[in-house]
């Protein structure tokens, strides 16, 4: 064991945790381009978003400007209840990979959500209720981003309404139990309740359900009841905005130690946890102050960044929402079952889309029983059973660190370790008994994803 | 939301953990009676359980003189993944409630096993390496226990044996997968890898098997095959030494901020918990420096404490292991369906079982009900998803919290939340549902326990 002055686990103090939100886009020279109006092609209003989502949220979505927006206090007493979450050295897996690197991470899994989606979904709640609303609702695949929204909403005293994927719902009873412990309201989607939903069950009597319908019934929900509006756990620019105090906190504590990372990596499905936790360091590089790697890590099944392109397309299947500038694979992409549930969205951030677009970050693909090999071995060394989305980011750290034992080099890694995999025993199992398999996309199953993407003068890719 | 001075968690430096487990039977006027030899009647000696158990955990089980016992560095490196665990003062829980107490609880859930059974597994495979064994073997039901000791079997590259409860194993695949992923091997139990399996399987072709069978399994195969021995997770004298570290950081912890609890509360099943929980709060007890008002938890469903007899009995239900003096509701008694699995044990410690019996301690018994309404609230509350044994802790500092609402009094209450409900998912969909049971045994049905506890000389009830 190697023995230096650096603890096993960095805890801030209460005081020095942070008390205001990094918005990366101010300091960004090329401002993600703006959400679209399908029907118009012009920029997305204030009066036509607050419609479906809260008008702080709002107003933060479409802030380019304001480089720090102050927690609210009662935000920042609910991040007290499982934060600051611990940045972690990384000791027993680096002996175990014999390397000179020096491996961090920040673990966001320490709280019932399982996930960082914990640390937006109580502020887009906070903001709810400080609208006067009653509730809001959304959809959810897998149940981790419902749970954290369940949780917040408990703690606030909202109503929540949540669409589950309906196969989701029947394969993952456990966590639709955790969501009405936290007095949500769970519908299994397609459903009766919604207008569209009624609509799909008609012509598709028995399908199982798709993320894309989910979001329609929420969003209908959403915008046909008094007192609601619809909340959602990535991709937008608010989302990744209440992700920064990931970032933040890691920062602080690295500082405090005078620990300066070579390369930050991140697993990128919408983006709202590497956007987070780059987000300080990201500022710096933006202001010519610092230099970092930055590594983007999709599933191979998914690749949006390393084989998509950079256009305005739908955010959702269902082709209600607006249009986002992103790296996508077509909202009609449908990716190989893989088990990385939070990795399988067609799009990316428009922030990062455009930071990865102007050279400020890397981006790389990796295989699933790649990233459950790493995911075991990490496991077995820190004690930490990750989610396998967070295992993708453990390969690529593992990986980093087993060519600094070539080179010799003693480069200082820092990746985010988003979340446990206790609800996805599924897919361990199917590693075990060696029945895993990696389908990545030929470039035929691509084309008809980007076949899908609107064509409109100024949207040329 | 109360303003004071003591943060919501508090964490201890790396250099304030604890050094040395403390041995409460050091303190201890009348010390607990000695294992007992069921043929002879005689003390079980240091060569009778070497064969069964290791060398240097055979010695801390019959030490009742050492008051500090060093934590091998080893352990402690490896408490420092998961460890300190937070002392977390219940602030939104209190405001729920609206009471003038102040609610303290240490959490031992943050770990991949989710419960504090860690600390002695830890402890137990480190002292099995030391002495240069290839393995260790066990049972687990639940398999909480057969997910730590897998843990820490994998730290040490210790090979790990688990008979499992047959019925667990099918209806609990996703703990059987987390411990695969440490690379235990998991045997459904009763199996044919073993003569007393075997036999058992020959009477019995559809049997579902027990916690006695997975005993009796798992100690054959420690002792015909070179080089392993038996653990266990609860009940022993050793385990509570280990699992003094809980009651070591939170009193340091509380020392800090100058914080006293009035009354400590813990859940008891085999009082691996409770018994770490109180360890240097009864040393200060049992040398007059302090008093304590300290609450054993129970389930109505199983009350050793509150119903059963203090004797000489079996601690499984095999009667192959060594004779106990504890409180007990005999080996043959099958307590009704509880959804806390780590409750259901028929006797106690014989450390607590003399503590208790010389009147340092009170016990009370609970209703299942009543204990998921209490868990329940407190997940809204804290944010945090309690085991179903842990909330019978919860349980009990609720109704003490409410009776301080009534009286004014502001009075410090600890308790010991064992660990998370992940893996009990089951139970709080049956409480959802309203299809809850709670089966409280009649003295008939105690009758038939109690007749089963070997009768002698001086062993009278």
């Amino acid at each position: 064991m190697k023995q230096e002055n650096i603890p096993y686990k960095i805890y801030l103090e209460e005081s020095e945790m942070p008390k205001s939100w990094y918005n990366m886009r101010a300091d960004m020279k090329n401002k993600p381009a703006p959400l679209m109006n399908p029907g118009t092609h012009q920029p997305m209003t204030f009066e036509e978003l607050r419609g479906v989502f809260c008008d702080d949220l709002v107003r933060q979505e479409l802030d380019n400007d304001t480089a720090f927006i102050e927690i609210p206090e009662t935000i920042r007493n609910f991040y007290k209840m499982y934060r600051p979450s611990p940045l972690v050295r990384a000791y027993c897996l680096e002996e175990k990979l014999q390397t000179p690197a020096k491996i961090y991470y920040k673990f966001e899994g320490n709280n019932t959500s399982g996930s960082h989606k914990l640390n937006s979904a109580i502020a887009q709640a906070y903001y709810a209720k400080k609208q006067g609303l009653k509730g809001v609702t959304t959809e959810t695949g897998a149940g981790q981003w419902g749970t954290a929204l369940a949780m917040a909403c408990a703690y606030l005293d909202l109503d929540c309404k949540v669409y589950m994927v309906k196969v989701s719902y029947e394969q993952k009873p456990f966590r639709r139990e955790v969501m009405r412990t936290y007095g949500a309201s769970v519908v299994p989607s397609p459903s009766e309740t919604t207008e569209v939903g009624r609509r799909i069950l008609a012509q598709h009597p028995g399908t199982t359900g798709s993320l894309g319908c989910a979001i329609s019934e929420a969003v209908e929900v959403a915008t046909t009841n008094e007192g609601y509006r619809y909340v959602l756990g990535s991709v937008l620019s608010q989302v990744l905005l209440h992700q920064s105090v990931i970032g933040l906190e890691t920062k602080i504590a690295m500082d405090k130690y005078g620990i300066v990372p070579d390369m930050i990596i991140g697993c990128a499905g919408g983006g709202s946890n590497l956007g987070g936790l780059i987000a300080p360091f990201m500022g710096e590089k933006l202001r010519g102050e610092k230099d970092y790697r930055i590594i983007a890590v999709e599933p191979a099944s998914c690749p949006s960044f390393t084989r998509g392109k950079f256009a305005y397309d739908f955010c959702d299947t269902g082709m209600i929402c607006p249009l986002a500038k992103m790296y996508t694979l077509g909202s009609g992409f449908i990716p190989s079952p893989n088990h990385a549930g939070g990795l399988r969205f067609h799009g990316m951030s428009t922030v990062l889309s455009q930071l990865y677009h102007d050279g400020y970050m890397e981006a790389t693909s990796v295989e699933q029983t790649s990233v459950f090999d790493a995911a075991e071995m990490f496991a077995r060394a820190e004690g930490i059973l990750p989610a396998p989305e967070s295992s993708h980011a453990i390969r690529v750290a593992i990986d980093e660190a087993l060519k600094c034992k070539e080179t010799g080099e003693e480069k200082t890694i820092l990746f985010g370790l988003t979340g446990t995999g206790y609800f996805d025993m599924v897919a361990y199992e199917k590693y075990h008994n060696g029945e895993m398999t990696d389908q990545i996309p030929t470039d035929a199953d691509l084309q008809v994803g980007f076949d899908g993407i609107p064509k409109f003068p100024g949207n040329e890719f």
